[in-house]
């Protein structure tokens, strides 16, 4: 599976132009609406750019549609190509069948990471979950995302859902701790600055751990119910975060190996 | 001020241990009541070890308070040193006034860290909170704390409440994200593995940006509620989590710059 159609110029569509590039693969095309971002990403990938279904390149091994999880089932439904060609979507959260059954070689290749436009990383450390109702073509597949990863699971679409939940939880709600850790520095005429090797140093502890819970600190975990009052004290105004404090607290004791 | 005493056996103790080793200081004795932790503490410190208040040396420049916050005030009040001595505590949440008043060099050092066990970290890096009710001590706490640390902050009590709160959600709050992230891996049958590289590029890329509002990603800073939706039903048989996973992505959206 060496020619590669990509769909779409979001932060993923770049991040698999800039893989693509450099796997063993040849990115065709890059089959994109945005006129702006579209050009960008084909000059990562080292392909040309449409935006014409009418130009789409029929002939490629795989279509990779890396569009938003909401414009994955319109887009795959729309595409003039034959029903022969093998068409993956990228989305966590989408089932397989968002593809339409008329494509037989359908597949879902799921990278999970958080992408930024503009910022590299490294691809081949990624876990790639793969997902096709074709057996025939599983062999094809694993072979095209172990050439741009080193960690591919198969995984299916009720499975893939859980692990897109669990990539909210430590990406998407641990940042915003940090946001909310920054909102309570500036209320103490202090800058996110202050907070970043606390961060960094917080990730790489987990990172280094077998478990998260074995690296756990802080007042909940140590049952400190003075700290927490005094802590809620200083929340005071703010019964949002009030109730984020008390919540996350009592889980953190509830599931504490020191209980 | 370049004779130290060391006082406490923990994390943050050994951390101090290590730090001071480095620093142009000197760590004359460590004071613990632990006899195991004791000895391989004062080790790192490159000092001496004694649990017998009647050995305590007398003649520092600095005792440097590292117990547990609630232990902080007992230690200090019974510390047979002179009242010239200058008592320095290292807690984040505890106030100034946890040292007793006989002692008119009191201070506060409080590092932003979460230190763990047998974990080195480098402390140049961390950010030291001073605070002291003897203007005329600051320019020597000042000294030592840069000689340990290259962001040096002066805060008073009110200020370092708040510091610690942030520290909690940035921290505290943050790694409990990624046990709830591990929670829902396993429920796939997959292992916490999968979240690491995750892990480590949302805390490097919250550490790269100005603020981690303005790299929010996700079905909430998106208000994708179908996604949302679907994702409480993953977490049905779980009204904790399902609690959780609402308030965070209701207050995602509250602060959303997009909405």
């Amino acid at each position: 599976m060496k020619r590669i159609v990509l769909i779409g110029s979001g932060n993923l569509a770049e991040a698999l132009a800039r893989a693509v590039a450099k796997s063993g693969c040849e990115a065709v095309q890059l089959f994109a609406r945005n006129p702006e971002r579209g050009p960008v990403v084909a000059r990562l990938a080292g392909c040309g750019w449409t935006s014409d279904p009418a130009d789409l390149c029929r002939t490629a091994d795989l279509y990779l549609i890396a569009v938003s999880d909401r414009a994955v089932a319109e887009v795959a439904s729309t595409l003039p190509i034959p029903e022969r060609a093998a068409v993956a979507h990228t989305a966590g959260s989408v089932p397989l069948e968002a593809i339409p059954e008329r494509f037989t070689r359908r597949a879902v290749f799921y990278p999970m990471q958080t992408f930024t436009k503009g910022r590299e990383v490294d691809f081949s450390e990624i876990p790639v979950f793969l997902e096709t109702s074709d057996p025939g073509f599983r062999p094809e597949l694993e072979a095209f995302a172990r050439s741009l990863s080193r960690q591919v699971i198969w995984a299916d679409s009720a499975q893939r859902a859980k692990v897109h939940l669990a990539a909210v939880f430590a990406c998407n709600f641990a940042n915003h701790m940090y946001a909310l850790g920054e909102e309570v520095v500036r209320s103490a005429g202090l800058d996110f600055e202050v907070l970043k090797p606390l961060i960094a140093e917080t990730a790489a502890k987990a990172c280094d751990s077998r478990s998260p819970r074995d690296v756990q600190t802080g007042p909940a975990v140590r049952n400190d119910t003075d700290t927490q009052q005094r802590h809620l004290a200083l929340l005071d105004g703010n019964p949002a975060l009030q109730e984020i404090y008390s919540q996350i607290s009592k889980e953190i004791w509830k599931t504490s190996k020191n209980r």
